[in-house]
């Protein structure tokens, strides 16, 4: 019988969300696991749970900033602060959403190659052109990409996700669950690979 | 020559903080570290972070209450949910630095016995008649200790530690500093071990 699949809620803004990107597919392969990706907005579940991002808190800030490099280094990822951050990345769940109806495979190659870009290289996922050319790089028909997210269909699926997410009790990110079990943060990697390897705990 | 100490930052109402408590002293021992505990009032440097408890925001409550139980799990020890929580913990802090002024190991073992009475037996810190049970038992003449928690030298000294966390970065609880490296959360352990063993990365 199979492993039901790891849910792995993520927003493509969330730094914690891309070191986690990294780690989650080889470390559920080893435990015969696959995984589902879902691109929310991380907004939506701030919202819900009357939270601010954590760089709009004077003090916290400065922390997190300095935690979000230092967690990439320790997972030996690269990672470069993005000058605009955080940013709204509605355009790029749309097209996971997209691509994932016909390929989640090829959706979460996307994924991948946004969070990436965004925080190992800078590229603006926010701003049009950049995301366009990014998608460009990926393959993608960069005028078609552009019409995929200004298509209501696509605003809708992403809604379902974000109220989705919500429902799943998400308020941060990234939101992983496991067997109906949530864990949030990238630093619940040791939590999760012992509820993996040895079931609840 | 000796290496510096690691300053540990926490509150008696935070679980994050029960937990480290029990792993810190042997963590810092294996490579040939002191730990400074520091008894603080978390509302005050919530305050000047303009956050809320976690447990003060909805959906995130229910997961951190779970999360609580699960990383006391997680580092095998006994932990059960306070029914009053979180509490405020002026008293117990203030007999912490009171016992500190001459005996820092005293006051650590106050320190933990305060910690484990209210997260594993549920005793009220901040019933006064339960923390002068709390403090015969610990070996403290009870009325001794209600008069230091109501002297002003010790209410100051609290203030003081207060103030000192704050201007080290303090927003939360636990927060660990490891030469001049701020850590905030019992999540932060691998990272501490790492720093600890190969210096900064």
């Amino acid at each position: 019988m199979n492993k039901p699949p790891i849910d792995f809620y993520f927003d493509f803004s969330s730094p914690y969300s891309y070191i986690t990107s990294e780690w989650i597919e080889a470390l559920a392969a080893r435990h015969g696991r696959t995984v589902r990706w879902h691109a929310v907005l991380l907004g939506v579940t701030f919202q819900a749970a009357e939270l601010k991002p954590p760089v709009a808190h004077p003090i916290k800030r400065d922390y997190v900033l300095r935690d979000f490099a230092r967690s990439a280094r320790f997972e030996g990822l690269p990672y470069t602060q993005p000058e605009v951050f955080p940013i709204p990345t509605q355009n790029a769940a749309r097209v996971f959403w997209w691509l994932n109806e016909n390929d989640p495979g090829r959706a979460v190659a996307w994924a991948r190659a946004c969070l990436r870009a965004y925080f190992a290289r800078g590229v603006n996922l926010s701003d049009p052109e950049a995301l366009k050319a990014l998608a460009a790089e990926f393959g993608l028909e960069p005028d078609h990409a552009e019409a995929v997210w200004n298509e209501p269909a696509w605003k809708e699926r992403l809604k379902r996700a974000n109220e989705s997410a919500v429902a799943a009790g998400m308020f941060g990110a990234p939101y992983v669950i496991v067997d109906g079990e949530p864990f949030w943060g990238n630093d619940r990697k040791a939590q999760i690979e012992r509820w993996l390897s040895q079931g609840p705990f």
